[in-house]
């Protein structure tokens, strides 16, 4: 029995030892993937490591009052992984403790007056109001996407320094002492953040805008050649193929972190290529638009997936699609390539006329669509008027071949409007 | 000039005051639009003038050795709008400084085992590598989703403990306090959070689930009914028929609360009608499988926004499609029935196959479709020869007209596909 429990126990352990081992070695694929975080992690380590000082260094210790924790919780509490994050982080818990210092010693001061058994009252009722007060500003929009952190260490800071007055005596001095440790907490971390392979929200952003144009491209690119031309694909890199397909994908799940990218780019100072002021929100109008021409191929994808077979009308459309596509594409292209320089170009207006004047030729294969198909099909009957007596009770009827076709060659022309939405915002942008 | 600079200073004044006066008019907006955020503002308000009490009542301040500032800090991080966010953080705070506690002590033993010099080394070196660690494990979806909030105050709790225990005497009895002092704070959050008018993430989950299916349903009927039926519109619900048909937006837009909402009911006791471990993931799969059909309504919406012109070929398949959409939407209306009541239904079969004849017929329709336009347009003209001929050059001919109608067709298709999608998803939750 014995050994029984033994093998039991050892199976527990050995199944665990390997979750573990999973674990980590799942942790060390992302960190092999991206280094920046295991960077970011060492930051971390090295701002607190630094505020810590304030500990161990007898003279910085008592030159806070003993107060330096606050210090440590700022740095814990306002490290982002980006500069813009951290610094709005920073520039609301100062701003916030400030106003809500004043606020509370204000309070503090009334309630005093106000005597013994009134105290408690003025304290809880003013903590009750404010709190509210301030919580509801949290829920308003515009005020939460400037300022959701700073009502927050509002509310903490005023309760905290006017509840403590009930009890401490020297409430000036503690107000003063959190301040003057938030303040050394958040310039230690905007040091450290800064100035320690910074992370840029707005450099992020960029590049997302950049790297999500270039995946919409491939897919476009990739859907299209995929049902013209199937044939030529070898089977090695049909994953691969299959990936970039799926890219549009990133676009439409996007939205999220481009909003929250562009919220904090604006408070981030000029950096590398960007000014300060630089127009964030613009790029935030590119990948809605982005957006829109990704649904388009989301529809496209899902219309070629129903069917693929080869067929007369395939074959007619197959080139004015394929060079809409690739016009397409090219503009997608090199709109990339106008974000990621930030510099005007002079072909884009001459990709854009190319795309249009492939949609019309486009619109006009479709236009002779039925003309085309009488020569081919039709040359086999005596007369028309046979052909059409002969195919209409039929199930394979060409027009049931052509709407696939034809739903897909409607949605290049579509995409293709929506990459001028793309050209206009990029466009704006330049200016 | 003492006139006009009182005049410019009444001006500004009365510009700031009107800003004042328009924010405050827009925050009554939103409180009278949705009372339960007013109801939130009150719970925290209510929260922290209960915490307040360790504060004013002398044996509850002396009780925690004068640290209520860690419940009054507990409530403010703590209290979140929803009871499973709550939960969540609560949880996390909880466990995390337990842990951190018992490790922190732990380290600051070896510490002071190694010699005077060595203590700071150890102690700053712990830090550092810890706070690496933990900030790393944030980093790692599986972990960020069930455990971002506990590994930011595991990082708080241990350095702030082990960094104190350099120049604090009584470590152990700090520890133990702030253990107490949250342990206090939290469970006062969850009284409030879970007795005072509780909003449940799992039931808000469920309302936007439904919410947005019905939205799909009424924009799928109004972009269908528009695009056949211009005629019996009134002007005066010209705005809301609008409203409802961008209604799709919503579903488009809610991926991010969906995810975060599941993420945070998971963490709920049971209520209402909904059992512990209810299956929220499967919500967010409807809601995926909804966005998926929202996809194709964009589409739709582009493809009918381009050009809308009465043609033979529309009425021909305008039957068709309105029956392809009353029913498509009916369906959705009753998925979203059967998720509102959790309960099977008979119908929903009965409705899908209703649907998928209504496919039929519009596919029947579409490949009648030269018969019958050949019927109606050719009979002018004495043989087909002559009609193919003559039409060929112009720009009127009928395949240009048919275009977006067949492909508003086929995306009504691919409609009804998406939501036998759905009708797996929510069948899966029925289960």
């Amino acid at each position: 029995l014995a050994g029984k429990v033994w093998v039991g126990i050892e199976g527990i352990l050995w199944g665990f030892a390997l979750k573990v081992w999973m674990f980590f070695k799942r942790a060390c694929a992302i960190g092999a993937n991206d280094p920046r975080k295991v960077i970011h992690c060492l930051k971390v380590g090295l701002a607190l490591a630094l505020v810590s000082l304030f500990y161990f260094i007898k003279p910085l210790y008592d030159g806070v009052g003993g107060n330096s924790m606050w210090a440590l919780m700022t740095v814990v509490l306002v490290f982002e992984t980006t500069v813009g994050a951290t610094l709005y982080k920073c520039i609301n818990r100062v701003f916030a403790t400030f106003l809500a210092g004043f606020l509370a010693v204000g309070v503090h001061w009334v309630a005093c007056r106000s005597g013994e058994t009134l105290e408690p009252y003025v304290v809880g009722a003013s903590v009750f109001l404010l709190a509210s007060a301030a919580t509801f500003s949290r829920l308003i929009p515009t005020v939460k996407s400037l300022f959701d952190y700073g009502a927050m260490v509002f509310i903490l800071t005023f309760s905290f320094v006017v509840v403590s007055g009930y009890r401490v005596d020297k409430l000036f001095d503690m107000a003063r002492n959190r301040v003057s440790t938030i303040i050394i907490g958040t310039s230690l971390c905007i040091l450290v953040i800064m100035f320690v392979c910074p992370i840029w929200s707005g450099q992020e952003l960029h590049s997302l805008i950049v790297r999500n144009m270039d995946k919409l491209a491939d897919s476009l690119d990739g859907c299209v050649t995929q049902y013209f031309n199937q044939s030529g694909e070898c089977t090695n890199n049909l994953e691969e193929a299959g990936k970039k397909l799926q890219g549009y994908k990133c676009v439409l799940s996007s939205k999220a972190s481009e909003e929250s990218m562009a919220n904090f780019a604006r408070w981030e100072p000029s950096h590398g290529k960007f000014k300060f002021q630089h127009p964030w929100k613009q790029y935030v109008k590119i990948g809605s638009s982005m957006r829109g021409c990704a649904y388009c191929i989301e529809a496209l994808n899902s219309c070629i997936g129903s069917e693929n077979q080869a067929s007369l009308i395939k074959k007619h459309v197959s080139k004015g699609c394929m060079k809409v596509s690739s016009s397409s594409s090219n503009a997608i292209r090199e709109l990339a390539e106008i974000v990621k320089t930030m510099k005007k170009s002079s072909t884009i207006d001459s990709l854009v006329s190319e795309m249009n004047s492939a949609v019309q030729e486009l619109q006009n294969d479709l236009k002779s669509l039925p003309g085309s198909w009488n020569r081919s099909t039709v040359r086999e009957h005596k007369t028309l008027e046979v052909a059409w007596s002969e195919a209409t009770p039929t199930v394979h009827f060409p027009v049931m071949e052509m709407i696939p076709v034809v739903s897909l060659a409607c949605i290049l022309i579509e995409i293709s409007g929506q990459i001028e939405a793309m050209v206009d915002a990029v466009g704006e942008l330049a200016k």
